[in-house]
């Protein structure tokens, strides 16, 4: 494979990852399975290869008609991520530096889940007092992930995090939403997939984000009911009183959720 | 005046201000006008009256049709932001306490200038991309001049900040939003506000959040963007140009913006 792909990925070529998710079992970043994949298929220089993470609110039929967005770049090295803020910038394209790629990956894939939970509510017709809850809160449940796994919290304050956050549970257009709306309905999630001619990257990231609160002793109060409505057929209206209903509590303290 | 109102006021009982703006000229918050206000009048007690603050993301349509929403009932003594939890709290309105009084008043009033350039972004259709990154950089100037007036960054974080701003520039009943919708169409401000039956209480509060920045010597490009096309005669699209081309940051660093 190696010779096919390695004339065009030269020695000193960084790599510019835009995928978002988590791999099931592994549970790696998008910018890890890159390296891994390089490394099995042979490239040499597979663990020193230079990867940066571009990510931000960034629906792509939007870009596609020159509309104004913005994004970030990551890398541990800032000169390599300003490299990239200058090759990518445009009068209508804002980028700016970041020095926490894990903190962009794990926005990236996590945001997918609370997608999923917005489009739940969209389809129970919940209205935009409990959506805009629903981001705020779950800003706060993927940040205290993100933060456990070593990434900074501001990452998540910021347009990777927050800003394609909101963009995800809010525009129409997005395949996550969507498929939490369809589930809101009271369809079936295998129904709902089967006739689906894109991939919601959400459902599997699930899993994935679950598991790692499990091994990080995370609480994720809306991750588990997604993940309870999504496979073992909660009923959403329940998962949803019972987030509502759980004991009064302060905004801000440890383990606050 | 305080023969007629004193009656319905005993001594002990706490007042819960709901009000959201900053007075042009004195900059006082609502709590604030409330005590001033009580002393004008000759109420005995006034600079000890009790006063709590309650502000979450709460379109009152919604409320009013039972839909679930949150908010946070906060006050210096936290015994007494229970009490107003715990009077409050239904199935569908969770309340969360919160001792950050002064943040939770800054933010309901400061967001409603980033309300109005979500709205000039809706009139010029600039897609849901520009307008996640204006929440998410609009968040972080409004957090900065919290920050440097006593506020707890966190609250700006949670539901009287991220939350109703994200409520308040996305949701269409938005009487902010919709006058900068319809100034970002070209119409002339005072055109708007003369068919409004309602108050856009955003727009005074554009002056005294500019008068604010400006005394505390605090970066705001965003509000300062507003305040050019709502008073100057800007254009809305100069304006929104000139944030997209700024020079090319970092997203954190200190005077990030």
């Amino acid at each position: 494979v190696w010779e096919r792909i390695g004339p065009h990925l030269p020695p000193g070529a960084p790599i510019v990852s835009v995928a978002k998710g988590i791999e099931n079992e592994t549970l790696l970043r998008p910018t890890e399975v890159i390296g891994d994949v390089l490394g099995r298929i042979g490239a040499g220089n597979a663990g020193k290869r230079q990867m940066v993470v571009l990510s931000g609110p960034n629906i792509a039929g939007e870009l596609a008609r020159y509309l104004p967005a913005t994004a970030v770049a990551a890398a541990d090295d800032m000169a390599l991520a300003e490299r990239v803020q200058s090759v990518f910038s445009t009068q209508w394209f804002r980028i700016y530096t970041n020095n926490d790629a894990i903190g962009v990956e794990l926005a990236g894939a996590t945001k997918n889940v609370i997608a999923i939970a917005a489009g739940i509510l969209d389809g129970l017709s919940a209205g935009n007092n409990a959506k805009s809850a629903l981001v705020t809160r779950g800003l706060v449940e993927i940040t205290r992930l993100g933060v456990a796994m070593g990434a900074q919290a501001a990452t998540f304050q910021g347009l990777a995090g927050l800003g394609d956050l909101i963009t995800t549970c809010v525009s129409p257009e997005g395949r996550n939403r969507h498929v939490g709306e369809q589930i809101g309905k009271g369809r079936k999630l295998e129904e709902v997939l089967g006739e689906m001619e894109s991939v919601a990257e959400g459902v599997p990231t699930t899993r994935s984000v679950r598991e790692l609160a499990r091994r990080h002793r995370v609480e994720m109060p809306i991750t588990e009911a997604v993940h309870s409505v999504l496979f073992d057929g909660r009923d959403p209206i329940d998962a949803l009183t019972d987030l509502m209903t759980r004991d009064p509590k302060p905004e801000f303290s440890t383990g606050n959720a």
